[in-house]
């Protein structure tokens, strides 16, 4: 509390320096790194569901968001930091475990038996939830995230792992605090919770219709969030493409948020008596001596300390106005300022505008009952709105379970989460599939798209498919390379067949090469023949060297003599590759795919013959579209470059 | 406490009523349902698995084993009863979701989309984790239970429902408490905790390494414990082979373990004065009017009562000695008990053993630091002893922080579970897992064995296969369902081949068929020809009606005439069962078969015939061996009727 005070008294005093480190920011984000926008937590989605994400989890993403979230929290702009701590927290992860950066084009060389994409995904799921348990203070929350968002095959060692990760992250953010807080060691010091510790988190079982009613309105008021920033996400695309006009809506936002809040503190003149307000630093701000400006104290802190503000202040703190404005101001400015370009997430601002909301549910209630607790209606509020937004259930429960430290609450929260979801499905998207959709992202759902039992991998498969022969000619190679670009390439051998027709051949499935593989044996020149390198010389370590960016095909220079070598392709093959029969079905297809955590399955016919090959682009393109609580299946496209 | 004194008082004035229930349940169970034996977690976790455990998920079973434990509970054998509730929520739940009673032979005929193993899996691992919520209280601890324990494939919906589940689960429970201790409606009442609300968790960083030292000494004593519980199961194997032996064998045990509670609570005499017993009822037995006998509170208690008392007196209740007897014979009679033929589980006991060297521990560190909280202490020690024995990671770590109600405590717990866990496997197998390799269930583990890949599909399938035909003659069916038991019969197609020897035909893989279905078949005559039943008759009804007990084939009555006909499978079977080319390598089978819940993979060679079937059984032979550090694979053998 006392260092946010701190910071925002700097703010104040410095109004026109306010704007510059969000503008730097902005500058930064948009001119070196744009994955460094935006919470991230839709990016480390789509990488954990598989799909190559470019630049996600560089060092230089890692340096410019956490400037820029750094400013965007110290600049009063509301966006949360809680998002993208997650992405940090892959990044990191990733960073320590391949033991080399590009940025800084250094390989320590260590720890190169992780340089894989199964192994890095897992580092990344494990980071994602370390960055949950540090920003929260959630570890079981960070675990469940990390497997509510990410993997797809439950596996007891990795889970342990991310669970010891998060419970590690969550101690080292405990040991700091508690000796910044003054009670160094002491690792059960209540001021450590997130949230805040309630003193008293009873409630009744006749609460509980009131909880559903609340998760019906977080739903709607979710969802409609979600269409209303699809609409500006989209008029961004058109009219807000250019660098400068990024900026400036940047500074809009700050400035607009800046105005507002001051118009709202001036004008409300909600002034209380000293000592009711719970923070250090009380604002006076246009109130008498010994008075503090109410509307100021939800202002002027970080956006935590609001959410606690709202949790645990006495009813007597707030007039019902003053939180009536900040609660409609705090849903339409997180509207409009999640989206724009600069790091930061919708957690906290959503959490923010719900517990607005619910404290005046239970300000309402309290009218009635004077024994109510209303900080159980400004949680519950708070959990509604957040879900209703991003349709995070279970993972979002053990959350606020943790930052808050009730167990026992837990059924309230999960009621209304689910609840939230279930009417905000009923109309939209969550807000991160929103975003991944439009930006054009392959992601597989957890399910195979309902209807779908009728489409088969003969419908599904992309035919017809390039391959190579077992014995290939460089030449052909470099082709084939140059020409498509695939990322997997199936390695077949024609076998003369009588049956039919004399001399008819039939081209039996041998295995699968990446395309990586093949640039490697052509930059190591590993052909048949005395004058080459002989293949013995490759080992895995020379395939993992290059990870995970390997040369173009353009980049290698080959000799015109080279080309009408051969390689042989069976010794690197990979030469049992996941198959499925021309007539399994999409659900069964999707399952293998998603199960297994492939990128292509070969598909062939009875004979055991090529016919076509399945990539994530295929399966996802047949996406389930939901309106207004109806369900169908539309055959989505989308741009090359992504199997 | 109340409840569990009143009944015990009953036990001590009727000692000679105390066996009788034992008896009576031992008879139950042996006679009448020996699945009803034991803590029914090994069972659970081989059915989740994947294996089908005859009458596991029985009415009759859960009838006798909720008898079973009450008696056990009551009679004052050392037997959890929070195992037994883990079986039974699995019962329960999957009972419910069947819709029809084998053991009342009654189908209410609802529900019948439910009876496929698939589904009926997910049911039990949802009611495996309302089993946990209830016995502890511990709805996210219940779903990781049945997570780490059970399921392969992590599904979204599956975990939400298994979640939301074990809540409605734990809200019931408290509901019923609450009320029950007059504060009905109030379900954040304290007094609902497993095991009592510890004032005060907080540790300090330097309390960490006496942490790893507990659950050193807890691995080592938990793989003691098995170890000499598995000789115990040797011998009991070998002479407790009759029904008689094995009821005299409770007797024993029971008598034993009266025997000793007297004898210790005789001789130690360590009266206290009146008032520190936080007991309803402090016993007096030997002590001077305004004392009772601390040893004697102990015993008199349910176990969860005892492991409450060690928690959370203060530390001039029990005298040292007190303490040490009580361990030593807590963890002899613990051994001896876990195994007899009864309904109990380890759990329970294996805490309250561990609560009371824990709290020996933290009198030794009172007595140099006298501000220290020993519960701390002992709820360490009972973690580290139960993690040595089981070796439950994750969810005991959660299901202590939510049954202590302290999340703060999560990563101490974590660290003395995952040193036991260390420790332990260095020497053994859990408790679990060394039964359920004693009775022979071929469990698959999560990953494939190590030092496998050298294996390939080929050394790994069951060969020659017996096949059926596309159309094939039901004289032919049925002479091979009699002599053969398999459950899976690939469905092949001659071809003539003429590539290199007229006349040569390739038996090329169309499908997959099983067992049941053809019992089904046969049962409806659905026959091609103009006499029998036309095909169309048969629907998905017709398959799930008789779901999950088929008829046997000697039972179905065939006509001369009909064996002539025959039966086009093609209409029937699974045209695109998962295949594998014969070169691939076990940990790729092993992980697709895992993780897709197959019975069968159809093993093909390279022009799609078929070369071999992979069944559990073909992949749990391959089983590491831990002794003392050192892996193993070895190959084993399963007796027939597994796949």
């Amino acid at each position: 509390m006392y260092q946010s005070m701190d910071f925002k008294g700097y703010d104040l005093s410095n109004e026109s320096e306010e704007i510059v480190p969000i503008g730097s920011l902005n500058h930064l984000s948009t001119k070196y790194e744009p994955m460094a926008k935006g919470s991230g937590i839709p990016a480390v989605k789509c990488f954990l569901n598989g799909i190559k994400v470019p630049r996600l989890i560089r060092l230089k993403t890692l340096v410019v968001k956490v400037i820029g979230v750094t400013c965007v929290a110290l600049g009063g702009m509301w966006g949360g930091k809680e998002g993208p701590m997650i992405h940090a927290g892959s990044i990191v992860a990733a960073g320590v475990s391949q033991g080399k950066s590009i940025t800084f084009n250094k390989d320590l060389g260590a720890l190169n038996f992780f340089r894989e994409d199964h192994e890095k995904r897992d580092f990344v799921s494990g980071g994602a939830a370390a960055g949950i348990a540090a920003a929260f203070g959630a570890p079981v929350g960070g675990l469940l995230f990390s497997l509510e968002e990410g993997a797809s095959f439950w596996n007891q060692a990795l889970t342990w792992r991310t669970f010891f990760g998060s419970m590690v992250s969550m101690f080292t953010l405990h040991s700091v605090l508690s000796a910044y807080h003054g009670h160094p060691g002491d690792l059960t010091y209540k001021g450590l919770l997130n949230f805040g510790e309630f003193d008293d988190l009873s409630y009744h079982i006749l609460d509980i219709p009131v909880f559903v009613l609340m998760g019906i309105v977080g739903g709607l008021t979710g969802a409609l969030f979600c269409h209303l920033n699809l609409k500006l996400f989209i008029f961004r695309k058109r009219y807000v493409n250019k660098d400068w006009k990024k900026i400036l809506e940047v500074l809009i936002v700050c400035a607009t948020t800046v105005t507002i809040s001051f118009l709202l503190i001036l004008f409300t003149s909600d002034c209380k008596k000293l000592g009711l307000d719970p923070t250090d630093h009380p604002i006076q701000f246009g109130c008498n001596d010994g008075e503090f400006n109410a509307m100021a104290s939800l202002w002027f802190q970080l956006l935590e300390g609001t959410v606690r503000s709202l949790f645990h202040d006495t009813p007597d703190v707030f007039n019902t106005t003053t939180v009536v404005y900040f609660c409609i101001c705090a849903y339409f400015i997180t509207l409009w300022t999640y989206g724009v370009h600069f790091s930061g997430g919708v957690l906290i601002p959503g959490l923010c505008t719900g517990a607005a909301w619910g404290r005046l549910v239970g300000r309402a209630v309290f009218h009635f009952f004077p024994n109510t607790n209303i900080g159980i209606y400004s949680l519950i509020g708070a959990a509604s709105q957040l879900g209703g937004i991003t349709r995070m259930t279970i993972s979002l429960t053990i959350i606020l379970v943790e930052a808050t430290g009730s167990i026992t609450f837990g059924l309230p929260l999960m009621i209304c989460l689910m609840t939230a979801k279930w009417v905000g499905d009923f109309f939209s998207e969550s807000i991160y599939d929103t975003q991944i959709e439009l930006s054009g992202m392959p992601l597989l759902a957890w399910d195979p798209p309902p209807l779908s039992s009728n489409i088969y991998a003969n419908n599904l498969m992309t035919h017809p498919v390039i391959t190579f022969k077992t014995k290939e000619t460089v030449g052909n190679i470099v082709k084939i390379l140059k020409t498509y670009s695939h990322n997997g390439f199936p390695v077949i051998e024609y076998v003369q067949n009588y049956e039919l027709d004399e001399g008819k051949t039939k081209c039996y499935l041998r295995g699968l090469i990446l395309r990586s593989q093949l640039i490697v044996l052509l930059e190591n020149k590993v052909f048949d023949g005395p004058l080459t390198n002989y293949w013995d010389s490759v080992t895995m370590e020379t395939f993992r060297e290059d990870y995970p960016r390997y040369s173009s095909i353009d980049d290698i220079e080959l000799l015109q003599n080279d080309l009408k070598l051969t390689i042989d392709l069976s010794r690197f093959m990979n030469p049992s590759p996941y198959i499925v029969q021309h007539t399994m079905s999409l659900p069964r297809v999707f399952k293998l795919f998603r199960a297994m955590g492939l990128r292509h399955i070969v598909v062939v016919n009875d004979s055991n013959e090529v016919a076509g090959i399945v990539t994530r682009k295929d399966l996802a393109r047949y996406k389930v579209i939901r309106h207004m609580g109806k369900i169908c299946v539309t055959e989505l496209q989308f741009s090359s470059k992504m199997d």
